[in-house]
């Protein structure tokens, strides 16, 4: 049985303290003892509110204490914990495991996914990336994960900067581009929607092919004369010098099939 | 009845005559009547040698004449139509109306959609983008597309040239962010699969929420702290820009809600 204590009530916790419950109502081999916040009224649609506190000294004994709260922080909080030699993990995708205070053995417990408030998430197809400064604490955080999720990596601090950095240019620049292409829409009283069934085929075929291979569109057929109109076309100043270098770099680094 | 020949046998041209085959078995008001291609052997497997042309002047008398060609050959190929005043459409989601011989009535016929060869792919949920010069071939056109498709939409040259535009950014530069965060995971050693389930989620959101208000990371966030460790990690001089100018374009452009 492993024994968790959460410390935070932002975004990620919440998700946290809704998937552990859901596996220990299903039998996993974990307990959610207490979670630690500054304002209990926050958590008492999740939890009842003996199981929390919001004086890091009353954290009860526990097997893993999650720190999930902002990057800024962690160094902060891990260090006021009141106990030493326990085993206290981050949520952070951009935070060192070194951010943690050294009071305790440090972990990550990472899962990979843009969390929306209110939104329910099947955590079962959440990556979860671990790490620890020793085995026997992995296999805790194994055990865990294991409670929650299908999918479990092992990742070290260096991979994970690499992976948040990754994750930056998957989610987030390329819900920017969704955004771009809705205000291309908009300006032609298009609705965007139309978009809807190629955004979500393009997604679904990074499953299937790498992206290089499924490269399409005027860049990589170098059609130059259908990139003209579309500069042409494009008035934003922003908008066009996007087009321009994102054109360039699909010519320099993709190869059509 | 509509009686449709379609001129073409590659990507679009193949997926079409799958769609119409299906919808005549399952009795729409639409007949395929013929095929011209260039080579009778490229579409043995979907049609009867019968149904089969390779010659332009034995095209067979039909109410819409669907040419699916490249951009390119658009012109000349419904130029040398060996007949006048029918209505002939394109497929093309950048050639103009205009683009047609003047010789027919002129119409397009543009499923959005990122046709992979060889993959099958549900028409059902594939918007078809009708564009005619009256309003009785409108209606032609109207009938033949909801054989295959729920989803239907007027979209006349000006609009289908925006829209064009707009896959661009919401399909090629998207493929493109997933090239390169590929190339991120693939020099730290991390299986690129870490993320596909944020791929997914990200790319699902655009049916709920529009994406400059689900905007997300460093950039929206103004976590300079972030960009630069970003920054300072890309050694790649091309990625390094590209993580510049999108960044500015998010902070310019979106609002975190």
């Amino acid at each position: 049985m492993v024994k968790i204590c959460i410390i935070g009530s932002g975004n990620v916790a919440q998700h946290l303290i809704a998937a552990f419950l859901e596996a220990e109502k299903s039998g996993s081999k974990i307990q959610l003892l207490q979670v630690y916040c500054r304002h209990k009224q926050s958590l008492t649609k999740l939890l009842p509110y003996e199981s929390l506190t919001d004086n890091l000294n009353a954290l009860i004994e526990a097997d893993v204490y999650v720190v999930a709260i902002s990057d800024d922080a962690i160094a902060e909080v891990s260090g006021q914990l009141p106990f030493k030699n326990k085993l206290v993990v981050h949520t952070s995708g951009s935070a060192n495991l070194e951010s943690l205070s050294d009071h305790n053995r440090k972990g990550v417990f990472y899962p990979l996914q843009s969390f929306t408030k209110g939104k329910d998430i099947d955590f079962k197809n959440i990556p979860i990336c671990l790490e620890s400064e020793n085995p026997t604490d992995y296999q805790t955080l194994e055990q865990l994960a294991i409670s929650i999720s299908d999918h479990i990596y092992a990742i070290n601090s260096g991979q994970r900067r690499a992976l948040h950095l990754a994750a930056v240019f998957a989610n987030n620049f390329t819900n920017h581009m969704y955004a771009l292409a809705k205000d291309i829409c908009d300006e032609s009283k298009i609705p965007f929607e139309i978009l809807q069934p190629l955004i979500i085929e393009t997604s679904q075929k990074t499953s299937t092919l790498p992206p290089k291979m499924a490269q399409t569109g005027p860049a990589i057929r170098n059609d130059h004369k259908t990139i003209e109109e579309h500069l042409q076309f494009l008035q934003d100043k922003n908008k066009s010098n996007i087009y321009k270098i994102l054109t360039q770099s699909i010519q320099k680094y993709g190869k059509e099939l």
